[in-house]
């Protein structure tokens, strides 16, 4: 089993270098290697993959009456949503591609016309398989499942890759075209334009929303590697059945402050998204552009900051033991909080360096340095948050009242509408040690909650323990706290997604580092903190969930 | 105990990332930011570093009459010995470069002393921490150890990345020199001397002797660094006593084919590196230098390539469980094969796509390729290995015996030399669940061997297995595997470390993927190579021991 782990580890890893190594080569724009070759590579990929999911789908439909192992924690229904509409921006991002195709198919590859619709149809067929197969922990077949779920997540790996590559470029091309209209030398841009004119009247509206869809895309990707590979630990795992429960409910009473105060921060964050865009291509405005967003972003931070703060301040608060249990799905999201700061941490660090050793002084150069230092004790403080929140006991508040444990039975009422019956029947029928698995079939978002009795002598009926009590104002506070912070996070990844990138227009940091060495820092930092802000949004989301 | 984790966790990476961010600005030759900055930095996290290991020496040795936890599997007296061979060696270049500032103390920065000096402490005390305490388990103050422990593994990181970025900048320089020297063009070195002259006789010796002792020096920081990072997972812990026992002694009978096939390896692999270096300096020779590498280095994979592949072969055959308890040392032994592959893998996967994709022809393009490749498939060979060598059972051939399981106490004799009444005060001084901790003092490396009763029926005496029975074929055969694989890989740590590196000389790469990028990735990619060769000796020389 460990072989078969690593082994799968290693040939997804391979893969991914294989398209790093082609993407490096088209980044020099080498003439003999190709978009094309890159996109014939991730092409066939997607096609194995499509084999693979084909194939497991039907193996698990035939084998329908087993039942099989479910890992509740591995995806919510929320994520489920949200990936559905990530997936269909990038379908419509499908169809533009296949709209430009049409209208330059005389003069561009074939490659550039099958890989759209290749992609939109493994779109389809992997949005299908996370609604109804992710959560299942395979059992049979090991090696081969293991392959086959290790190739789907670096498929998408390599996909968000060169998503991220292309937009990279994108903004690259962006920053040259406006030194070169500021009059700061003549760069010559590196994009290629196809040789022959456009036979449809809409291809420059295409190629223009594409760059609108793409930060989408590239979300959906890395969101559902992340997903598959949780599925891939999950692989052989024995369930450890009783923290495998399912989550209460989310109440959405007392909801005021955090919503308004984080709504205003969305609304702001647009206006200064435009202003930005519009300010930073003229010389005269320039600068003022950019020290409004410091300026922003520092209020913005110092807010954050402060909600996070009191929340860890609630937590400090009461002392309850937190939940040591085996998810791995919980540990992904943690490892990945912290290794998704990275990048933004580097970027900060650089600046500050940046700031502290220059002998220009552009207006902005210390609301800079305070922007880059708030950036690193708010990354500090919110994993701090997040993760402390994820580790709780879930609804700790209601169970480890000594009132509600005295007397379980009386409080509790069943919340679900499923009949009464389901739960008896499959008690009757499933072996003893398997009384506790949470089975789940396609219904199962609005199927009944089956707790693991811990002890023999009370063995509660299926129920959700919904209180019916004023819930208290700590998890008000919380709740409130984690409403802003989700808003805070869409703010902060909204700016740089749609374009709003001082590190590349305050000149700053390319004095002190170079341009080929700050180009690459910000390649590799600037997709991190995108998935990051995203990533902490799904968090945050789970945290105000469990409150 | 969470947040302490994350917390400290968070502190320690963003050490390394100031770090890392000044390094940037040295590499660009910034006028602002200096080689100084960097030193002086380094120095205060030394002194921190110092003053912290003194406190919990001091702590300890008052507190000396409790009795600590230790984990054995933390380290071995073998690695200690080879890492204070590796500190010796760093305190010879401490030595030289107080040398090399004596020399030039009338025009260099005061830091360039002050820093040798404090190396030098900083490594002695070190070592000694490393010999007494890296065992411990900390159970008190958790916090405040916690951040000295992961400031200790930061600041050894940090010092491992310094020493990696001046050999970097030492190889390009050579390489620079290299190519002017053929005629190619008139790059300009950024290395910059010192602006006046040595006082000393000795310094020019100085300078050219540190080089080859920077190899040894970065070793010993990333092994030091690797130790301190279990001991940090280690703090707060507690010990899963029945797998918590020492390994057995090592038994050499039957080693002829290995060793001898090895040092023929090591030996030729000496030949290839004296004259590959002196002859690819010239235009006549280079190709055919060049050339030769690649033959050597094919010839040699496919050599360990079929160790690797027959030892897992041997290991297909006898099917036994995998050994699967809490080990955290044995998880980043996995975790950093594995991660550090993922440089060479790049490096290698950047030379297919750059034979691939060119139109010149040298003699070696396709022995280039077929290393490449080679290397690819050796490295997740090994690691397959490796791997599954460490998660056996140890001493599987003898306790998993039917025969010796059924009488052991008749086949068990005591191993160790310590008198046995020993045990039996143990036994009777400690509380019953702490019976089968082991408890090891400061003379642990001679002490018995406690196991931990399975259940309360059989309490064996403390004894090892040491059955005094002939050792069966397959096991010599995986001795002998693993002694070859150990000089194997030494050998290929010499080639790069000591000025082998043809993927500087060989100009296929650069002209596809463009002199940055190229430059960029065996920056990223040679350091971790090296680590890789070093720390897959040190896991092989634990697989030696075990099988």
């Amino acid at each position: 089993k460990k072989n078969a782990e690593i082994l799968s580890g290693q040939y997804g890893t391979n893969l991914l270098l294989i398209g790093a190594a082609l993407m490096l080569a088209i980044a020099h724009h080498d003439p003999f290697v190709k978009e094309e070759h890159l996109l014939s590579l991730v092409t066939c990929l997607m096609i194995l993959q499509l084999l693979w999911m084909m194939w497991y789908i039907l193996a698990r439909d035939r084998q329908k009456n087993t039942r099989t192992e479910k890992d509740v924690h591995a995806t919510t229904c929320w994520i489920r949503g949200g990936l559905t509409l990530l997936a269909l921006l990038s379908l419509i991002m499908d169809a533009f591609k296949i709209g430009h195709y049409v209208g330059y198919h005389s003069c561009v590859s074939a490659v550039l016309g099958v890989y759209p619709v290749i992609h939109a149809t493994h779109t389809i067929a992997q949005v299908h398989f996370l609604w109804f197969h992710i959560k299942d922990v395979i059992k049979s077949y090991e090696t081969f499942e293991r392959f086959g779920v290790i190739h789907a997540v670096f498929t998408n790996l390599l996909l968000w890759c060169s998503g991220v590559m292309s937009e990279a470029e994108h903004f690259l091309n962006n920053h040259m075209r406006r030194l070169s209209a500021l009059g700061y030398g003549n760069l010559t841009t590196g994009h290629s334009e196809p040789l022959c004119n456009c036979t449809t009247s809409t291809c420059s509206m295409f190629t223009s929303s594409l760059y609108y869809l793409y930060p989408f895309n590239i979300e959906y990707h890395i969101f559902v590697s992340a997903m598959l590979f949780v599925m891939w630990k999950n692989i052989g795992r024995t369930m450890d059945l009783s923290s495998n429960r399912k989550r209460l409910a989310t109440k959405t009473q007392g909801l005021s402050v955090g919503p308004i105060l984080g709504l205003l921060a969305l609304a702001s964050t647009i206006g200064i998204l435009v202003v930005y865009i519009t300010h930073v291509e003229s010389l005269q405005t320039r600068q003022s552009a950019i020290s409004m967003f410091y300026i922003y972003g520092i209020v913005l931070l110092l807010f954050m900051c402060c909600a996070s703060a009191s929340g860890l301040l609630i937590y400090r608060v009461d002392h309850i033991p937190l939940d040591t249990s085996k998810n791995p799905s919980r540990q992904l999201d943690t490892e990945l909080l912290f290794g998704s700061s990275i990048g933004s941490w580097l970027m900060s660090w650089c600046s500050i360096v940046a700031v502290l050793s220059t002998n220009s002084s552009p207006p902005y150069l210390w609301t800079n340095c305070i922007y880059s230092l708030l950036l690193v004790v708010e990354k500090c403080m919110q994993n701090l948050f997040v993760i402390e929140s994820l580790y709780r006991q879930p609804g700790d508040v209601e169970s480890d009242d000594p009132e509600l444990q005295s007397a379980p039975e009386i409080f509790s009422v069943t919340s679900s509408l499923a009949p009464p019956y389901n739960g008896i029947i499959n008690r009757a029928y499933e072996t003893p040690d398997k009384a506790c698995v949470t089975m789940e079939n396609e219904q199962e978002e609005s199927g009944p909650v089956y707790r693991c009795p811990r002890k023999p002598s009370e063995v509660p009926l299926p129920v959700g323990n919904k209180v019916v009590e004023p819930p208290n104002i700590k998890r008000q506070i919380l709740k409130n706290l984690s409403v802003f912070l989700i808003m805070c996070n869409i703010s902060l990844w909204i700016l740089p997604a749609f374009g709003c990138r001082p590190q590349y227009d305050n000149g700053l940091e390319q004095e002190t580092f170079g341009f080929s060495i700050w180009i690459t820092v910000l390649n590799f930092a600037i997709p991190l903190n995108l998935f990051y802000r995203m990533h902490s949004v799904a968090s945050l989301f789970e945290v105000f969930r469990r409150v």
